[in-house]
């Protein structure tokens, strides 16, 4: 029997605890051995839990007992996670996060703690919920050329704007029903405006590259802006609108960010719906794969949290290769990257298109019935930075989304 | 240096060859050391070729060489692609392979031989081409309650279906085009009979449940009797027609088989096009997960191939739990599957319903505006079993499609 303890017993928390009871024969058939969980460490009582009996409240129980060889945290929030974590790694403890906030925040220092304690520090479940995604990445893809990552990874947005596509809702009514399902926060600022997104793309391309890459030093933008008439211009150009965070990697630097993109059906993100989450990942001999899935959920993602307990069950002694080193890996500038763009224009197509064009370039006008007083326009591909440049001039400009 | 052997130097042991190449770098940041090619072994000669040099005729020269760590199987066949890599393992050999008759027919004897000999016989490439698949069923979902395994593993007839779904052609047309752009084999039964898939689909199930399943024992069934017609039918159903091998694994049993089924557009196999595979694993705890890519292609397939190289390199001296043992999974039979049916017949919708309600019960009608004096009805769920018994009375049947 090998003993694992619990610290933080909330949604995800207890779904370990529970993944472990459902999947017990499964567990020992894979790894000759049951995983049990020996202590919960929670700042309230679960008098009415099955596992009640477990719980403490003293990080220091978990520390000084030799049989508590792999701790879960499952706590959220930087503190008091990291402190708590970087004292299991010290203690020689394998601890397993769902955390991407400590992990995007800490992962390099905890990481190299780990390797100097001859433990792993491993998170699965911090990116992409029960998604087999960052073994993968790890593993099959292991010694591959990345030369892209994108993905929707974030469930709550991809949920509003699903709504938004099929019912013509508006951002602030998805919204609201997001928030009455659950499937959004009452302060939902770090799914909206992107930072979960960019979290967890960060966590991908540190992985992908072997170097640090930090939330802070990206592009990021949220959804908030996204109208209902855009949707009815996506349609009719046959594209869907998808918040995505990618990874462009080439030639030693990465250019990282998250914003709304209109992609088109052949695109294998255009089908990833509701609360579902889609990474694609492009290696150079391997090619465009993706993988699918809950993004979300207690569950699928207690089961991730789970599989890396399975995995170091298969390896109690040693530090797996795995991770990232210091130093950051360089990126480049979100200008520098090339977009198509959809415009959104104030005025009358045949009256107005001529500064558009002296503006764009050749671009493709796109009407819709429901909407008189202005057009849309798709340009051709260009920098960023031209973008940026240009469009300040261009009259009646609404708002723009760019296009993959 | 770790040196390995490439046994059949067409298309795939090429690719290999080329994938060491590319990923060159890559390989030696992740392994720590360069996996180069000693030799190639082919009946031809490749004058031109730049590994040329390489090319040995005797597998005893592999076998005798203590430097060939790692064999590379990509000839293809059961004969004399088996012996050679037994006699490999025998000789203390890890073996990789490409080669799915050879995993389907002999791989429960292989991989006891593997483990006999503390080395690893891997076959990552066999199945979905260049999609990380094995590994992650095997590592990730470890320990996890695989409850069905369903895929379009197939590019060629997935390529078909996707033409006749888009252009409106025959199967017989679409499969010359196929054949003309080289994704179809002159003799093309293995694909569109199926056999391919269910190879692919008995080795998924053999490795989910961790008992020998054999192609021979699977219900199997092909697309050749698709029509354009049934396409149209399917398009005002909004399904989509694909060939999925399935396995629904319940209480210690396993229902696998092969045919072509309508899936709806919220299966995430409704979006795989072209020569696309994409495998939904529906696990008790993490949910549906897919993985999707390309099913064939030379660098895609060669890099499965190399992924299970760099696993190899990573631990040359062990053999690490994989596989599957011997004695066969119990079985149940296709007859106690159940599905929705889409029934094409031939007369008049208001004449004969009555005689096709009293064989299935309620159906829903459908008719579209090309096809008269025939329309098409979907049933409600019932036993295979009974659609079999049942269906030969109902008059004016012209052939069925199961719906999932």
């Amino acid at each position: 029997m090998i003993q694992a303890a619990v610290m933080g017993f909330g949604t995800i928390g207890s779904g370990v605890a529970e993944v472990l009871d459902i999947n017990r024969d499964g567990i020992i058939q894979a790894t000759g051995q049951e995983i049990g969980v020996k202590y919960i460490l929670d700042l309230r009582e679960f008098p009415d839990s099955p596992y009640g009996d477990r719980i403490i409240h003293d990080i220091e129980v978990i520390l000084k007992d030799p049989e508590v060889q792999i701790v879960v945290e499952t706590m959220g929030g930087v503190h008091p996670a990291f402190d708590f974590t970087k004292r299991c790694l010290e203690a020689g403890k394998h601890v397993v996060s769902s955390n991407k906030a400590v992990v995007d925040a800490k992962g390099t220092e905890l990481l190299a703690i780990a390797r100097e304690h001859h433990v792993n520090y491993l998170f699965e479940a911090a990116v992409g919920g029960g998604i087999p995604l960052i073994r993968p990445l790890t593993t099959s893809l292991k010694g591959e050329t990345i030369q892209e990552i994108s993905g929707i990874l974030n469930g709550t947005t991809n949920y509003i704007l699903t709504k938004m596509s099929r019912e013509g809702q508006s951002f602030a009514r998805a919204l609201l029903t997001a928030q009455e399902l659950g499937y959004a926060e009452k302060n939902p600022e770090a799914d909206v405006e992107g930072h979960d997104t960019g979290r967890k793309i960060a966590i991908l391309t540190a992985l992908a590259t072997g170097q640090e890459v930090k939330f802070e030093d990206l592009h990021v933008e949220g959804i908030t802006h996204i109208t209902a008439e855009d949707f009815l211009y996506a349609k009719k150009l046959g594209f869907s609108v998808k918040l995505v965070g990618t990874s462009h990697i080439e030639k030693g630097k990465a250019c990282v960010y998250v914003c709304p993109v209109m992609v088109d059906a052949d695109n294998p993100l255009y089908g990833v719906n509701d609360v579902y989450n889609g990474v694609v990942v492009d290696g150079k001999t391997v090619g465009k794969i993706m993988f699918y899935g809950s993004g979300a959920g207690k569950l699928p993602t207690a089961n991730a949290v789970v599989s890396d307990l399975v995995d170091i069950a298969g390896h109690l002694t040693e530090n797996a290769a795995f991770g990232w080193k210091e130093g950051k890996f360089p990126l480049k500038s979100f200008e520098t990257e090339k977009f198509r763009y959809y415009i959104r224009i104030s005025g009358d197509p045949t009256e107005d298109i001529d500064g558009v064009r002296a503006a764009f370039g050749s671009v493709k006008v796109i009407e819709v019935p429901e909407l008189t007083g202005e057009f849309a326009v798709l340009t051709g591909e260009m920098e960023e930075e031209r973008f940026q440049r240009v469009s300040p001039a261009v009259r009646g400009l609404i708002s723009s989304i760019r296009v993959r």
